[in-house]
């Protein structure tokens, strides 16, 4: 099994996901990245998916899954990088990965987060 | 083969190495982020090996190369991420990553590449 690193930058955790996912990654995903939320208090969460071709009913439920969990959290997950047919794919198989936020790249993810946290201070 | 994908963020590119790299992968990653560097004249380049639990001489060449890739292309290169027991290895096997920059973690290679980035504007 892989095991995807979560990289801390800031009060933002970045997952980078490059191999087509099996069931047990995606949930140590899942667990790694509530915890890692958890010991940081990180507000943000960037999940670049560009290097995947094929994002399956699986994966978007599991995205929408750490999305969640992520908002229960207190922490905002940006998905970015879908390629083009991803998109298309996932609208065709009728999976609108609601409740998740998208990003073109990783700047505009991170500006994105940056709008949130401004919003999360003023809200206070 | 997978291809890795290269995150840009502000002048700093970011790459996350997760699987046990082929050398197919190795050198389309050295070919990716030559063109990267050179078309968004990048000053950074941040490569986290925090999943690899074995570096062998190839991947040791390899960091060194893009290394080297980069100085030429005037960027700065940072490891980071290499846990305690790949550097025990790494020492063992006689490989010093000679020329090669590393850090603990992410943030204090970002640190590491805005000192390097301070440093290259003074020095004009």
């Amino acid at each position: 099994m892989n095991k995807i690193p979560i990289l801390r930058m800031g009060d933002t955790l970045l997952v980078t996901i490059q191999v087509d996912m099996e069931d047990q990654t995606a949930l140590a995903l899942q667990d790694d990245l509530a915890a890692k939320i958890s010991t940081t208090g990180a507000h943000g969460v960037l999940i670049d998916i560009s290097a995947l071709e094929i994002v399956d009913s699986f994966v978007g439920r599991m995205l929408a899954g750490i999305s969640g969990i992520a908002r229960i959290l207190d922490a905002t997950t940006v998905v970015v990088g879908m390629q083009p047919a991803v998109a298309i794919t996932l609208v065709e198989l009728g999976l609108s990965l609601e409740g998740v936020r998208t990003a073109l790249d990783v700047e505009r993810g991170m500006a994105l987060l940056a709008k949130a946290r401004r919003e999360r201070v003023l809200g206070r």
